[in-house]
């Protein structure tokens, strides 16, 4: 992705492995530094995934390979390995299947580094090619909405829902982004707002509770991101999804999900399977250490939820936009 | 409405006046710290319903009322107070209302205190009784959702949306509230959420984009409250209630609007007449003054929305639960 530094423009994913240490960009401190943090322990990595030091279930994926990676190179257990790495976060499909993808290609002999960085690589072309296909929808002079961030730091680089945008950009199509911010972490606001304004795509931050008042207002296109996609075609996303995703349905706004297919879980039937981690209720009470809530108000705070298929329009994928129905096929 | 101090539980209104001087709790405060703001001139309280220091339309009616009043007290000239107060902001019809009710009242000689108390007072009796109306459809072991804030705060006293929740758990019936944090300015969060932390009904903040994630997981009712409606039953509310009102038609969940008549403007044929209020970016992209957005993402911070009548399921008011075709009835 594009980052702007003072001393100009510099091409940077969201993780990496360089000379042995795997490094991430510090997602937390972002919007307003760009830090990078290096981990050299499998565990600090699997700490890293928990604490949201990298988020989205792509780079998650390819943290957890860099992470599976340092083991293999330390000569860790791997078993255990992949038990710690796997425990980090619950709902992304992408952290159980780089790990498992990993232990696959270390037990049969490939190099450590080789086969996270072809992970990784892997992410990235897949991404290109959702980019690729999903930026054929989006036409000069829309309106888009997205959620959260399903951008280039979400996926290594290029992103899922921010690739069909990055793609009609560069392909000189101009339109407009609508950002929401995405509480109670601000996903949206830091994130996606910065990779755009990064890009130099037209966009704006709103509340999520915006979401329908712009979408009558005249959006053409929402596409968001997904955590995990059941084989119905039931999928987890960043909570307030499901409301952008009813919206769309009731205004008629076409809703694309724009997933490679390593985010398709066909062990889940439907989204009834799929766990929703609760995190912690400090993310929504304070705000930078500060108490925003009042005292004895609990708060609930679900990371994701699960949005049925049939509000889905269709699945950007590498292997092209595909409607609930015919996601089995291209997993043959 | 009941607030527990330090030195014990005391009864205090949103907006009062006390020995000439217009009093409000100073609701930019809630809910760190409980301040009373004193005002002696009309200009100022015009200025403390542009800075929202008292919020909510009939709150804000009141205050206007008791800023006629200050006006009238002291010689000012009526018609240029009335112009001040009405310019305050653009979308409470209470606003309009409370003013002109003054200037007629006081053209036709009335003192201005008994005025200005007696106007405060109705909405305080409109509010009791739209408790007792909107109270039947509160049933034991129900999940309640609301948003923004639409209680005494809002209202003087006793609150629209909140009314039927404090007069069912006054009848000794017992539910859960999901209240919405309502973003940018956390009215749910810091003032419902505080108001039924006061009274001691059971409640939990969720964030705006997990309305329908809880509202599929079991919401029985949704009550909001209203800024503006229209004659045809269409309203303007705090942003973010559209999504919701969407969510729940999707869902098949009651959705009512309490408000009293007083917030029906039958000058304005339907939603599209309703001006909506662009508050200032910094709301957004600043918490407690410091940044939280990127430096160059711009954002946009519509303070209302507009829910069309055909979401709702009714409209609670002072003379019973009505039904948008029965609205016209009840106003002759």
């Amino acid at each position: 992705m594009r980052i702007r530094m003072e001393d100009g423009i510099r091409d940077m994913r969201a993780v990496w492995l360089e000379d042995g240490v795997v490094r991430m960009i510090d997602q937390r401190e972002l919007p307003h530094r760009i830090v990078v943090a290096d981990f050299t322990d499998h565990r600090d990595v699997a700490a890293a995934i928990r604490d949201m030091t990298t988020r989205g279930a792509p780079s998650i994926g390819a943290a957890a390979a860099y992470g599976m990676c340092l083991a293999a190179l330390a000569g860790d257990g791997l078993a255990e390995a992949a038990e710690t790495i796997k425990s980090a976060r619950p709902t992304a499909n992408d952290l159980f299947y780089a790990v498992d993808h990993m232990l696959d290609r270390l037990s049969a002999g490939e190099d450590p580094v080789a086969a996270a960085d072809g992970y990784a690589q892997g992410i990235v072309d897949r991404c290109t090619a959702i980019g690729e296909h999903g930026g054929t929808l989006v036409k000069d002079g829309m309106k888009v909405m997205t959620h959260c961030n399903a951008g280039a730091l979400a996926t290594v680089d290029v992103g899922t829902a921010l690739a069909p945008m990055r793609q009609a950009w560069a392909d000189g199509r101009r339109f407009f982004v609508y950002v929401s911010e995405t509480r109670p972490r601000l996903q949206g606001m830091q994130l996606t707002a910065w990779e755009l304004n990064q890009e130099g795509i037209d966009h704006a931050i709103i509340p999520d509770g915006a979401s329908a008042h712009y979408m009558r207002d005249g959006v053409d296109l929402v596409i968001t991101g997904a955590d995990r996609i059941a084989a119905n075609g039931d999928f987890a996303n960043k909570i307030g999804t499901y409301d952008k995703a009813i919206a769309a349905k009731h205004l008629g706004i076409p809703f694309y999900v724009a997933a490679p297919l390593s985010t398709f879980d066909f062990t889940t039937e439907d989204g009834a399977g799929i766990e929703i981690e609760q995190r912690s209720e400090q993310e929504m009470t304070e705000i930078y250490g500060q108490r925003i809530a009042p005292i004895g108000s609990p708060a609930l705070n679900p990371a994701f939820d699960v949005t049925p298929y049939e509000l889905v329009t269709g699945y950007i994928t590498e292997k092209g936009i595909l409607t609930h129905d015919r996601i089995h096929e291209v997993m043959d």
